[in-house]
């Protein structure tokens, strides 16, 4: 790949549509590439390919490789990730399957495709591509901290897999609504496949962390306001040093903090309760200062993906009085997120 | 690699003794490798070879890779580093000229000898090695955040290129003389050398960060000191989420905040100021209890190199005065250096 271009995973062009396979995850956290695809790619997706009945689920019908490829699909997309990345031993044969019934197979995942025994001969054998959207450009740069022009607004959490995809593609929606110049800037593997680039930062090697965040968004008109999707936390035990490097590459101008009310305790990371949106708040502005002294924090994007619309929209009002900002779920939109979106463009 | 084996670096025998090639660099702060092998390997060090008389110098005599050769030596250590871990084109001929000689090649830098053009091909020819000691495992798992058994202290610094290696070696020297079980645990490239093991932290994957500082320092004995080499500063805008990641892996029980007094400007990104000592002892606390509430600042360590004797002793106790915490130069050592260590081990 041409390290100069940073939005070469961009001009990696992914055979479409796509079947979303969910393995056998049973954890909705852990299904953000596939429910991101349906939301927000709709019209690239076919179906989706459950291997149990407690098997979280999509709610696109549901299709073997062979019935995907008869109904257009033309790769088999990877829509779940276990912690670290691994593609577990019990999904080899319907990968196999995949390739076999014409399908590709594209990963996001931090293990190679080309890895799995057998999966390579066989992809060859058809004639079958295996794409991981993981692997990045080799050669970034170390971070400079130069300043660069244009706006920047960074999505961060209290905890990993609540929000920071969608509440960025939400509010790059928004503004392109709205007429302002804007770019999705993708930082993870959903991400890169709905936008069709970015980098994916938490495969970068640590030295190079947040020189990747630099070229992920590079200067700009003085208008123009890149949206940039958030990784991990800054309080998660094995997440945070992504975050930080993220935070310290991207100079936000804006930060938009992301939580779910309830969750108490940290994903896949026992014993860990979550910290409270101000201390989130505090941590990132401390931080992100060192980079741009004029970060500020525009909001705070709740997940009530859990509540009613009446508990949602209470608790939104609660939260944005406590902290004397605008909140709102940018699923549910409406003025709380028009607020919220002019509060961080003020 | 075995995964499994933490201290499979370790196990990678290098040749021995070394000579230092210290290439063209004008910069001491990047010739940390030279001076540590210098200091703390002096058996192991030969002589030095520098390009140009602008070059700095660790004091060894200086040779040809032929001299060295014909004096002992078996491997050419490369004792600087760029940032970003390149190597120069204008070097190349000195290292085909070591393979030549007879001389293996030993690198802690992120570019892989092998990708060097012609070095391969020369070294094959004369069956000489191209050993790259920043290379990490490649099994490295995602960190869990459980607690472990025994002791550790994580030196953390204002900076990079402070003393934070240094201090580390002094402060484990110093335990092992009490008669402490004490374990030194390297993180970077001179480290790995001077200890014949440890784990290249800036070279871990991002998401590994954390993950890989659990298991360099693993489940110890109660009463054991696992004593960590730190790695740039959570300050620095191109290295911070490293300095974070271990951090929150190692879990220390005791911080030493390493820095150089005079300082005032971060080394490689124009226009940073350093953070005070406060703010690094706040920060680093601050976000070291997320993996052990039990946290503490044992005290400072003072690079005073370019004070004499008295301006140095000053500063010290101003220091420690000015923080009401032990303050000490491990290169001075004496009175002020037990104190600090008497504090760490309380």
């Amino acid at each position: 790949m041409n390290p100069s271009s940073p939005s070469v995973i961009g001009s990696l062009v992914l055979p479409q549509p796509y079947l979303l396979f969910l393995g056998d995850m049973t954890e909705p956290g852990y299904a953000k590439t596939a429910f991101g695809l349906r939301d927000w790619a709709p019209e690239r997706c076919v179906g989706e390919y459950r291997l149990t009945p407690d098997t979280v689920s999509t709610g696109l019908p549901a299709m073997t490789s062979a019935e995907a490829y008869a109904n257009g699909a033309r790769a088999l997309v990877i829509g779940v990730a276990n912690p670290g990345g691994v593609i577990p031993a019990k999904w080899r044969a319907s990968l196999v399957d995949a390739l076999e019934a014409g399908l590709d197979i594209v990963s996001g995942m931090h293990a190679r495709l080309a890895d799995i025994p057998g999966l390579a001969d066989t992809a060859a054998l058809h004639q079958r591509r295996l794409i991981d959207v993981r692997v990045p450009p080799s050669a970034i740069p170390v971070a400079t901290g130069a300043k660069r022009a244009g706006k920047r607004l960074l999505t961060v959490g209290t905890d990993c897999a609540l929000g920071k995809k969608y509440t960025a593609l939400a509010i790059h929606r928004a503004l392109v609504a709205r007429g302002v110049d804007a770019t999705f800037r993708a930082t993870g593997q959903t991400g890169i496949m709905i936008a069709g680039g970015g980098l994916p930062m938490d495969a970068i090697i640590a030295d190079f962390e947040a020189g990747a965040a630099e070229i992920l968004s590079p200067a700009a008109p003085a208008d123009h306001w890149d949206i940039i999707e958030g990784q991990g936390s800054l309080f998660h035990p094995a997440y945070a040093g992504v975050s930080l490097g993220l935070l310290h590459g991207s100079q936000p101008d804006v930060i938009i903090v992301c939580h779910e009310p309830g969750r108490e305790m940290m994903l896949g990371v026992p014993g860990y309760a979550l910290p409270s949106i101000e201390e989130a708040i505090e941590a990132n502005l401390m931080f992100g200062r060192r980079t741009n002294p004029a970060i500020r924090c525009g909001g705070i994007s709740l997940n009530t993906a859990a509540l009613d619309p009446a508990a949602a929209e209470a608790e939104i009002a609660r939260v944005a009085d406590r902290l004397g900002l605008p909140a709102a779920d940018p699923v549910r939109g409406g003025p709380a997120l028009d607020r919220l979106i002019e509060h961080s463009l003020a």
